[in-house]
């Protein structure tokens, strides 16, 4: 059987996409029929750049699906210092379990370390390139959150330049029905040109804007991401504007009352901590979708459950 | 159902101690009661600071009750590097565990860390603050080596002005009735003023001697902690006073037969390897406690196995 | 009843090796058989120096015959930074784990951790003296491969002089019948005169040549190994040399066709990725046998599989 990797978010199909998330939906309901149903299994998490929150999302998948996990948080720890090439470490830890999760600071390093690969590669981040399992963890969020992908207004706030987060969910969302885009960012991080060119072609509905407060009633979901004072030209562009793009309840008060706020996560102060309280914040529930959708791609990948009859 | 966390010793009264207490004995006692009592169940050890010891015998703990573990064993591969709040950290950790360890540098950081979150959290040491898991050893280590945690007279030897875990023995030892404690420090390492206002608060017999050999024979415990070179103001100091604070065979001559010696761990060379060998040094046992007392605690934070019958 | 340790590969028989090698070929050939039998058992994984590959293949060996593992990956996770000794850490880890595999920079290290500790000790490679774990893994390879362990053609390719795995497999081979030796070095990195000694007084047939071509076509094991660098006295002679220690298929056309090509890895270039798809190229099998022969040793070891009938 031909062995199949996610790379890219655009690796699977929208039906795809449409049955993991079943299957994610499925364990939250009965998670008692998942229980034992990687026993025996390994997932190897290969971590090149540190990454908590990504890493132990997939180890908890893992064990919540009754596998077991081993492998390494950062590069210092690797065979790497000892000038192995990422293809060599990863067809040795092939021998040693049937799934790897990797994360690499060099962009396209999954994608040479899937071509001699004997078992299953998950990307969990290469540099700035590809994150698909946070896009995939965003679209079962919103599916969670609004009961659809498809007729929604999507305000997208904070640095949408160097946002890979970003740029992953525009592209996978362009391919449901509707999908209006409303694009929140200081001119300096505005989303690149070839982003712009991607929604042109498809003919969707998007504009751009620079501050939140005229846009927040349109909204169905309010996508947040960190705007980090080094993106910016100088200190008092950065001054000037970064409080714009911090999410309070002010700017909340003219909102739809089941908006859905997304966030990545780590945040630093991007969204007031006030607004944790707030039934619409779902930053903390996508990090439980996290862990769901895991699962889902796990059990997708080592063909154990492609989809919930 | 109201989440219980550890975070200071006194968090537990007196007959929940002697309840867990009671718990890590029949775990000793019948291991395979819990071999799989913890089946499904995930511990997070997250250790902001490094300590091999305490997240081991957590780790432990959790692996022999049949769960899982997973974490990170030092800040460098957590979110805090990117800014993350440790209140966000563990909220995010608590989507993927149903119990947290966790260690800090900072004293205080574990409150802040339970107050958002859903899922126990244990101290697994804060600063110079708590360890209470420590205590709980020391209280289990106790019951074990002299059957029982009242009427004893406790020495406690070496740096007492610094070493968190004598301040928490004491505090714990005078809930019970009947304990003499004997101090024995140089004068720059004498227990903080608190201490003292608390044992005279208690009605508590106690007293300060600088060396140990004039108050052995009185001793049923004998609690040794480590002399740190940079605790001393000066190297005449350090060099006149440290052999008072290493015990050797020749101190111990004039012990009681049945004496404890405990330790903390780990030691540099306050207790001489000659000394291992005798019956009375417990303090590998007392390691083998950590674990027991670690199994019942996260039984009893988890609802599983508060008593036994 | 006794614990054994392996700290030198010389600290099992002939015999007992040749069972392991069955123990390990049924697994290959039975997994079911050996999915739960070390349910309840620990492995503590003390890496004091990093290594991935050797980690790993521990890790996932206990974790493929239903164990658990803990431990540390480098020693500034480890109470050593306390100034403790290896010795006390190992016994405490005693008190958590079933079984510890080590590996440490200072050679004899896990000698003197194995003589208090209350649980097995595997050398897991001690600075550059032993590595046994790796000569079981290379004669299961060469026992997989060629069928048996006597009457062997085995070269020997790279830096003899500092490569332990070479040391190792050399002394682990004499104790087999007809194994005649081939050793390929530069004059600067020849096999030291103890190992000569060696050869000399079991009056094993070798000779010492300089470079592969010309002794390639009476091979049955070329076992590569890499030439770093900072080995040579100076950049002159390595540039020289070089070339001449790296595998590619030029080299290999007048090899026997079913030679094994064996190297303990990681590679950093002394193998043409070419080589890679060549029949002959053994040493992603050897990865594999290393995880194989590691489960075989934990169940000798915990006594639970000493062989198969």
């Amino acid at each position: 059987m031909e062995i199949r990797n996610l790379i890219s978010i655009t690796d699977f199909s929208v039906e795809e996409i449409d049955k993991m998330i079943g299957v994610a939906g499925d364990i939250m309901k009965n998670p008692d029929k998942y229980i034992d149903i990687c026993k025996g299994k390994k997932l190897a998490t290969l971590f090149f750049e540190p990454s908590t929150r990504t890493r132990l999302s997939f180890e908890a998948a893992m064990l919540e699906l009754g596998g077991s996990v081993l492998g390494f948080s950062e590069a210092s720890s690797s065979s790497a210092s000892k000038g192995e090439s990422v293809s060599d470490t990863i067809r040795t830890v092939g021998c040693y379990a049937d799934i790897i999760a990797m994360r690499h600071p060099k962009e396209g390093a999954p994608i040479v370390a899937s071509r001699r690969t004997t078992v299953p590669i998950i990307n969990g981040g290469d540099g700035g390139h590809h994150h698909p399992t946070q896009t995939l963890t965003d679209l079962l969020t919103i599916t969670r959150e609004k009961g659809r992908l498809n007729n929604l207004t999507v305000g997208l706030c904070g640095d949408l330049k160097f946002g890979r987060t970003v740029h992953s969910l525009i592209e996978a969302m362009l391919r449901y029905e509707n999908v209006r885009f409303v694009l929140i960012a200081p001119p300096e991080l505005r989303v690149p040109q070839y982003i712009i060119d991607m929604l042109e072609k498809a003919g969707a509905a998007y504009k751009q804007v620079e501050t939140m407060e005229a846009v927040m009633p349109e909204l169905d979901i309010l996508y947040m991401t960190r705007v980090q004072r080094e993106r910016f030209f100088n200190e008092e562009d950065y001054i000037r504007l970064k409080d714009t793009y911090i999410l309070n309840m002010d700017k909340l008060a003219s909102a739809k009352k089941d908006m859905a706020i997304l966030h990545p996560l780590p945040r630093v102060n991007e969204i007031s901590v006030e607004v944790d309280d707030d039934p619409r914040a779902a930053y903390f529930r996508q990090a439980l979708c996290g862990k769901y959708i895991r699962m889902a791609l796990i059990l997708n990948l080592l063909n154990i459950v492609k989809e919930v009859k």
